[in-house]
């Protein structure tokens, strides 16, 4: 049976709110995800959490029930607590029911296996947690295998990231690398690597993609780096019509994946 | 010349923060946009700050110095302030070096010629500021006319939204109304309107898109009411390949807006 828990000095709630700290996270291997519809994800995923937290009102609720057995069943701490502790804890006004702690899966480029999909995104330098899970979202949606953060990036498991990917943060893998090691590990495989730039002719709706495709995705305000572009297999563009000259880094890592995806589709007509 | 204020208790920098609310914009009918880049991209738009605040390094940029002559010139209220007073105003730790109040354009239906672009993007009930602003950024370089705002909407003119935009909010035609009266007013005209939804097996690949082609995306949680599917010319679905339903709704607007585009060019070749 769970503890029911009141105090915020309790060591689960304090250990619990720590983990909206990186450094936190990162000493500990564990990261927060909020709410029964990310939880309920990870669980389809076959991820259950290793601490959880929850209001009465959620554990009155069938599928969240469900899943807190499950986790206290594999050895979960978990504590019911009042409704504003959870709200506390989440920071949140509006506080979801469920608040779990998940062990963080290995982020090294061995995560990655480049034939388990045709299509790998890889983002440099992002600062915007909310772009790296909703590109993690997208990848998911795309059929994507994952996400190769390079360079020094936001966290991809922070509180921001994993709520923008919607539960996606389970399913795609995730890797974190410098250019310096990414570089030779792609060329240790097979792999076309695709970066959009302002400094080509290329229409990204002419060139061809070939598989596995690795579509590299500049920093939020500087684009991609000289040297990053010139070590590409290809190099598109996406034509601005307007007065802009770039795309936000989620909506260009979109509209770039669901491109290459449509046009593996259409040679197949 | 501009005027030299250091307190805190100024009227004009009063006037600046209260537009960080909701309340005061639209009672002034004036908005804020931070930073150089996007003041600069103002006035490349014929548009100028009728207030301007900025820290004497603002006003060393050239570019800066000269919108601040020509907003001066033009009848602003322009005041330099300390650095740390301009980071009190702006509300953030990296203060921008230029704050600027703008006046509010019409936002009727009656903004809207739908004659001026083939696209357009009508979003219901969008909850977050920054997914309107990624919406308008991406509208200004896809060449969308701009954006219809549906029923109870975050403010298109709050701080977060008029940052995502990067400049659109200038560039981009904006327009708020209830359903009851958008509909009506779309159908008095030509326009084609494209919902996308689950409840349909046409692939947003196999689609016609006739111009004006009018976007219609649904809410960040609820997707689109079942009456407003009903309504639509034209349902499709963007196939998802993982466990999600669905996409950001910013990132569906983007690869919907861009396929419809490329479906355009890609007939006349």
């Amino acid at each position: 049976m769970p503890r029911q828990v009141t105090a915020f000095s309790n060591d689960t709630v304090k250990r619990l709110r720590s983990l909206r700290d990186k450094k936190a996270r990162r000493e500990e291997g564990l990261f927060l995800a909020e709410g029964l519809r990310i939880i309920a994800e990870a669980r389809d995923s076959g991820r259950l959490p290793e601490i959880l937290a929850f209001s009465a009102q959620g554990a009155a609720h069938p599928l969240a029930a469900e899943i807190i057995a499950a986790a206290e069943a594999a050895g979960a701490d978990a504590i019911e607590v009042p409704p504003e502790l959870l709200g506390k804890m989440s920071g949140k006004d509006n506080p979801q029911m469920l608040l779990g702690a998940f062990r963080q899966r290995e982020t090294g480029l061995s995560a990655i296996d480049r034939a388990a999909s045709p299509l790998w995104i890889v983002a440099q330098a992002l600062r915007d947690p909310g772009n790296i899970g909703t590109i993690l979202r997208t990848g998911d949606a795309v059929g994507a295998g994952g996400l190769i953060l390079l360079d020094e990036s936001a966290d991809p498991f922070s509180v921001e990231a994993v709520r923008a990917s919607m539960g996606a943060i389970f399913t795609q893998a995730v890797a974190t690398a410098r250019w310096e090691e990414f570089l030779p590990w792609l060329r240790a495989g097979p792999g076309q690597l695709v970066g959009t730039s302002l400094k080509t002719d290329t229409d990204y709706l002419d060139a061809e993609y070939s598989q596995p495709c690795f579509l590299l995705i500049g920093n939020e305000s500087q684009g991609l780096p000289a040297d990053y572009e010139a070590a590409c297999d290809l190099l598109v563009k996406i034509p601005m019509a307007g007065r802009a000259d770039s795309l936000n880094a989620a909506v260009a890592a979109a509209v770039m994946a669901f491109h290459v995806r449509a046009s593996w589709n259409e040679a197949r007509r």
